[in-house]
């Protein structure tokens, strides 16, 4: 087998005499990637068919099980060592290992393979667990297509619609390829790799603690982990993460009188909860989309002198992607969108009150709630910044309560809301861009993948569980996202661009042929 | 048969020489229905019962039109010439008349026998078709039981549960009675009466004018149109309206970017309709519910004199009311509830905006919609209220737009709101209390049904389009309610106080033997 160290010392040659694009281009890896992608990819696209009709939905579990079943088999074929690891009433985390001769240093891939619940009636694609080719996004006008054969040109354009195509099933499908890709070109691993495919990402990984303390030896090696999830940069360029902000839920009944009331025999005398909800909304922020919520901004962790330098020299994309989404202007008058991700944020999910439509009845509803989210930077506890917004509805005038209000309340209090947490969340994580374990990664990253220089931004938008590996098991972080970032992620006609899943087994090479000399012990 | 003029001469005598509340109780039409019910009483729930078990959704013209089938049979027991009105495409109007020898007024008595739409899972008390009796309102502990044979002494606080019960069979039950009743006592009927059953009040009667303009010979004639319809006052004492509120509805969506955003990847940055949406109805309204569109109480034609003490005379029933349903204080600081009646409204009747719940999910939102309905008084216009509501937006930094903004007007404009008007409408009604036509009917109710002083109200807060009789036909009208205040219209379990049936069949006997002399030719 070609041995990693002689195609770093090849590629180190040509970085001083020819400009940075000819040496990624010359990438010894690279080459046999795109490669194996020319004379595979219909294989690879095809894989990832397979993969995505096993529906993934969280709360299913017989369903999720069937996933990791198959993916065990996936990784058995590639000499891995696999085990579910099981906790009682989970879906099993799938754990695996492919030890490498002499390698001083151990990489965690994490991946998770369940997806977010589905509404087939709103997807316009296709049906969410059958995946159909299309030449292009629908939004530019692509079409269905039929699946390539073994050879056909393929574009990079096109798109693949269905569930958990892009989150997460994706990374999936390119690490495997890596794998075969390096096999078949006899290109040696230069670290022991683990795996760690988390089942339940889309609820918030609730067992993710317990899976971690029940299987503590099997982490306590794992120099680094690399989170293969979320979107790269909006521009499509090769980007790396530090970090990611937490998350919590909460949702808010304000109520009215103990029953709809007619509106002709109601309306201007008994209070209107949509209204007061409204109200109490609107309060929460500026005509600027600034959260105005007393110390919502106070328990930030600065970000230091080299993050603001990286962040700064990320290109910004916000006209084009204002643009695109038809906006004028985003929040606190287009200040940029890799500024607003490093700060925390306060997001309406839903509201429902009454009901709206050829449905819509002549009532004054009695009750109005909204469904709301928190997304938490460094510095920020859960707990804490949803009792900031508990202390916000007090100042409002609002009796708070955590279920439904007694008649007595009622009758005593002018204003009442049901604050109830629903999804208690973890704190966000950011391991510092110079970690000793992190430099030699983002290095190999840039020689074998990046066509242009390799974004490295702070904190992603999108929130994961990595305080368990950064503040927990005290492990460094460092996420290594693939999807294009216009793939309806959560929502309905969720897509992943072919190109990405391309640049993803490149990228899953480069994680797999590091450069192992810089082993810290 | 006993002649009308006996008994008036008979009560006036008493007038004179008794009190009130003795004089009522021996008006000699009120003791021949309180024997009626007392014989009869399970039959009349009987014939309710059968009533309801017809399916009466507006919107489902083959059940609403078996309604009419066996309402026009039904009638025509009765000797009353029955007649369908068609309209192409419409829910006919029911149609009917008894002449009376020698009469000198004509009164025509609208009832609507079509019903609100159903959602039979958020029903507690029955399927709304399946009528059920109960032991007394539910919220109080009432229990189902058995509906009670001919002669078993019946309950005044019994319930009736089912669609339409209240809103608007029981005055069809009502009057059928009153004419079984006065014909066994072989008391006379002392003015033509016309029948006019409307198939399409709960989607806003939008044929009653092709109605009344296609068979206006048989309207030509009328002296007085009685509506039974709405409820009593809250106080359970016999009521009587002389105008309703007009009412128009619509619908607005604010526009976030094109599609749902991940709430992580996007929060903080995107705006968020849910939130935009807040913000402006909250700018509708000041903290207290009071409606601070700007023009909004300027059209209002004032209340007379009289009015104005009428209102004041009618017991304020405010504070039971507020503990009944919850409430330490209703709108405007605990503003009288008759008063807030006669000023127009603004009301929120829903709000959709993404999802809560556990199918929430971590996104902002695209849109979001408010349904609003006004309810207008006398003077409103309801495209003109519409318009102001426009302005107001505009003077928010809305774009207003009636369609689907263009990918164009969402890239120049900030705020963009879709106004759709989802009903255009009608304005509100109201005959002065000292019409020629009135005077001897309110009387004739004072003697009959009254066992203490008749509550004369302006306006009802509810709507019917009765400006298609008082400013097209230019024909007097009076309202004469019988349902409990708390009847739940228009929502999951309606229901009818069997107290109030009764007191319907009262009424209807009153006005079937309104003294005749007063005719105004």
């Amino acid at each position: 087998m070609v041995r990693w160290n002689s195609l770093v010392l090849f590629s180190a040659v040509l970085i001083g005499s020819a400009t940075a694009s000819i040496v990624v281009a010359q990438d010894p890896v690279r080459s046999k990637v795109d490669d194996y992608l020319k004379r595979k990819g219909a294989t690879v696209l095809q894989q990832l068919k397979t993969l995505v009709e096993l529906p993934n939905v969280s709360r299913e579990q017989k369903d999720v099980r069937k996933n990791a079943q198959y993916l065990v088999k996936e990784f058995e074929k590639r000499g891995a060592k696999m085990e579910l690891l099981e906790v009682t009433g989970a879906n099993p985390a799938i754990y695996g290992e492919i030890r490498t001769p002499n390698a001083k240093r151990t990489i965690l891939i994490y991946i998770h393979y369940d997806g977010q619940p589905v509404d087939p009636a709103r997807w316009k694609s296709t049906r969410p667990f059958e995946p159909k080719l299309y030449s292009r996004a629908m939004e530019q006008g692509g079409r269905p297509r039929d699946w390539p054969k073994n050879g056909e040109a393929i574009d990079e354009e096109w798109r693949v619609y269905g569930r958990s195509t892009s989150d997460d099933k994706a990374p999936l499908i390119a690490l495997l390829n890596a794998l075969d890709c390096l096999k078949e070109s006899e290109v040696a691993l230069t670290s022991n790799i683990k795996f760690f495919f988390d089942g339940e990402e889309e609820i918030g990984s609730p067992n993710m603690k317990k899976t971690l303390d029940a299987y503590a030896e099997k982490f306590r090696d794992v120099d680094l982990w690399l989170f293969c999830d979320g979107p790269l940069h909006q521009s499509r360029k090769p980007t790396v993460y530090f970090g990611v902000r937490g998350i919590c839920g909460f949702e808010l009944t304000v109520y009215g009188a103990t029953r709809n009331l007619h509106s002709g025999h109601y309306g201007n005398w008994a209070p209107n909860p949509g209204l007061r909800l409204s109200k109490l909304l609107a309060s929460m922020k500026d005509a600027k989309g600034n959260v105005v919520v007393k110390g919502f901004h106070d328990s930030m962790t600065p970000l230091t002198e080299e993050e603001k330098k990286e962040l700064a020299a990320v290109p910004a994309i916000d006209d084009s992607l204002r643009r695109e989404l038809g906006l004028k202007e985003s929040d606190n008058e287009n200040e940029s969108y890799l500024a607003r991700m490093q700060i925390p944020s306060l997001n309406v999910k839903g509201i429902r009150c009454g009901t709206v439509g050829p449905t819509a009845r002549n009532i004054v509803p009695n009750t109005a709630t909204a469904s709301l989210d928190i997304r938490l930077v460094k510095g920020n506890r859960p707990r804490a910044m949803i009792e900031l917004i508990r202390k916000h509805m007090e100042s409002q005038g609002y009796l708070v309560v955590d279920k439904e209000p007694s008649m007595k309340q009622r009758r005593e209090n002018k204003k009442i809301v049901k604050l109830v947490t629903t999804f208690k969340g973890y704190p966000a994580a950011r391991t510092p861009m110079n970690h000793a374990q992190i430099r030699p990664v983002v290095r190999r990253l840039e020689e074998c993948v990046g066509d242009e220089k390799l974004l490295k931004v702070p904190g992603l938008g999108g929130s994961l569980p990595l305080y368990l590996i950064s503040d927990y098991l005290e492990q460094p972080i460092m996420i290594v996202p693939m999807a294009n970032h216009d793939n309806n992620q959560h929502s309905p006609d969720e897509n992943l661009r072919v190109g990405n899943l391309f640049y993803g087994v490149r990228m899953m090479a480069a994680l797999l042929t590091a450069d192992p000399l810089q082993k810290s012990n």
